[in-house]
């Protein structure tokens, strides 16, 4: 069987061993790990199967344990380097069951590994641990064990290694090539699905060296009457003389994500838009600017403030949050948010996306820069002009 | 502003008035619904935001509340009939902060309207509702005011109306575009990526006549070293002559998920291949000609297994699921299976995914029917032709 990792064994070894002092520093004995990306992070488990409950067991000391579904073991031999023993498996009488629960069968796999008194640490704030599967833990283990350790794993995912860069790098260009398709197909007359459709194609064929996967989020790109929305989806209209389409994409390159957003206008912009235009450039070009090791987020957020502020633009959501390996539903890493009161201080393979795009009600305009932190300052992922795109 | 319904008011109507019957049975006053798929039933909310807590407050006999994320007001205004003052919305301070929590809000709001001492169903195993979110509204209310109310929409969903199965068949028409397009494309040679980006791009671009949506779930279409597993992706690498594919497919027409699968060869089959097509084909034939109103599940199963086994073929796994409304992470609606045990009696309405696909450690072959129960028997969604597809 060939294994099909995506870093070498000391990658991994670094990866937990960063999240056992992790752990120590907590008191934790051991870690149930139940977000995707985090089993992905820590073992290289790889496949679409976290719609069933599906744990890592993480011990102080001892060797990692994947568990899951008995059709998923087969997966789970292939995506890690966990030997057999340590692959356990539920049949399927547990899957969806009114009469039994996947978590029963993890939990006597806990205590019959002899962690029955461990500190455990539970990732109550994290994606896929439900409330049900929770109750099941807390059903079986004193409340004074258990311990909330959301964001734990994903905290130390937020600095990455050279080779996690690289993958960064290579969705970078995969999405660069899907935001130039965007370009090509968008036009008076073409439907929207059929411009989306063009869009998943340059997002999953990649380059000609390597390819993309699925991202964690579909193409959002709003146009006609749903444009000042961020979250609807395409329709089957075609786009109309005039439109405004906002393109957030994201491109999946072994699970890393880099997402791009640009605007797209099919005629001339209104002096209104222009100006804000020059307020997300401004503010862009300042923060870039300004980052560098040692400042924090909540000073980048003041840095885009204020450009953006020169032109009369202000932004109430954050503007931006570190971004890296994602499944279902978001491509952010849940841990750093540039906004004002975020104290997290800016170290060199830290990995952002700046994403100051405005929703005014009547005018919107979405421009991104993702963006690794360097020892001198920010490199931007991506190379792509740094303009409202008007197409005529 | 333009509302984008998909349903019309009676409709709707029809469901709410549904789900009250199911509270009132169960003594719930306040049903709380965090899933997607449920949110989208009852008030055509959809929206990529589910990454967020979002919920729709139905009480017993109240007007349905819609609470999320202040970005995504206007994206409520536009898919639901709700009028303003009953959508409500957080601000982005609530949004993936250490300090507070978007229940909190959410909490605030149903003590507000009236629900302080009322019994409150939480949709405790479906997705969506977290671990973290339980907590908040366990915090908030009294234990014995708190109900397991998981499922409860699932289950009035699981009876399609005619609107509803038109979206199905739509989405049936899209699926078998996007097999097509995978029979067109998948050749030694060829990289399995730039066969998934084909794939995607029938999918979302749908037919001439309506588009596609993004699914639930990619398109799952194993190969080479990973074919005997379900749920790897595809890779870089490309096909290799006599290579085995098979394509797990799912398209969306608003919302409305029909699946798909089959197994391509790119070389002859073994005869052992042959003997396990007979066995699948023979085993829906026999389950299809079975399914009538008042069958139950257990006994398709049962049906199937019959006649797989007198070519001595057994699938451990259940072998099918209700399917309909779906977002990330699967279309199964987690209400009938298609197992030993489940005694639901089939009515007319009801769609399911007949899934007898096996996976046998060295052989593996994937051959599914989506199809709606009728007053006579089973209608099949797809009509796509039932073999093992032998490309050479």
């Amino acid at each position: 069987m060939t294994r099909a990792m995506h870093f070498d064994e000391i990658e991994y070894g670094r990866r937990q061993t960063k999240v056992r002092q992790a752990m120590a520093a907590r008191g934790i004995d051991l870690l149930v790990v139940s977000d995707p990306c985090n089993l992905y992070y820590l073992s290289g488990y790889d496949a679409w199967s976290f719609y069933v409950p599906q744990v890592l067991l993480l011990g102080i000391e001892d060797r990692p344990v994947w568990i899951g579904r008995a059709m998923d073991a087969a997966g789970a031999a292939i995506t890690t380097r966990l030997p057999a023993d340590d692959i356990r498996a539920y049949g399927d009488e547990y899957v969806q069951s009114a009469t039994r629960h996947p978590v029963d069968f993890i939990v006597e796999e806990i205590k019959a590994r002899g962690w029955r008194s461990a500190r455990i640490g539970l990732e109550i704030g994290n994606y896929y641990l439900g409330a049900r599967a929770y109750l099941a833990f807390a059903d079986a283990f004193a409340s004074d064990k258990i311990v909330d350790a959301s964001l734990l794993v994903n905290w130390v995912r937020s600095v990455k290694s050279p080779a996690e860069l690289d993958y960064m790098r290579q969705a970078a260009r995969i999405v660069e090539g899907a935001m130039q398709a965007a370009y090509d197909i968008i036009r008076p007359g073409v439907r929207e699905c059929d411009a989306a459709a063009e869009i998943y194609r340059a997002l999953i064929g990649g380059t000609a060296e390597y390819g993309g996967n699925y991202a964690s989020s579909p193409p959002l790109m709003p146009s006609g009457d749903q444009v000042h929305t961020p979250h609807l989806s395409w329709t089957d209209q075609p786009y109309r003389p005039g439109a405004q389409v906002n393109l957030e994409l994201v491109a999946s390159r072994h699970r890393y994500h880099t997402p791009l957003g640009r605007s797209v206008l099919l005629g001339e912009a209104s002096p209104e838009m222009r100006r804000l235009e020059a307020a997300l450039c401004d503010g862009i070009e300042a923060a870039l600017a300004f980052i560098r090791p040692g400042v924090t987020a909540a000073e980048i957020d003041a840095t885009w403030q204020a450009a953006a502020g020169r032109h009369g633009i202000q932004k109430a959501a954050r503007c931006g949050y570190s971004i890296g390996i994602a499944y279902p539903p978001t491509f952010g890493e849940q841990t750093i948010s540039i906004r004002p009161g975020d104290q997290t201080v800016m170290q060199p393979g830290m990995t952002l996306h700046l994403m100051p795009a405005v929703w005014l009600g009547s005018e919107s305009l979405v421009m991104t820069e993702p963006f690794v932190v360097t020892d001198e300052g920010a490199e931007c992922l991506c190379r792509f002009p740094r303009r409202l795109e008007v197409i005529r």
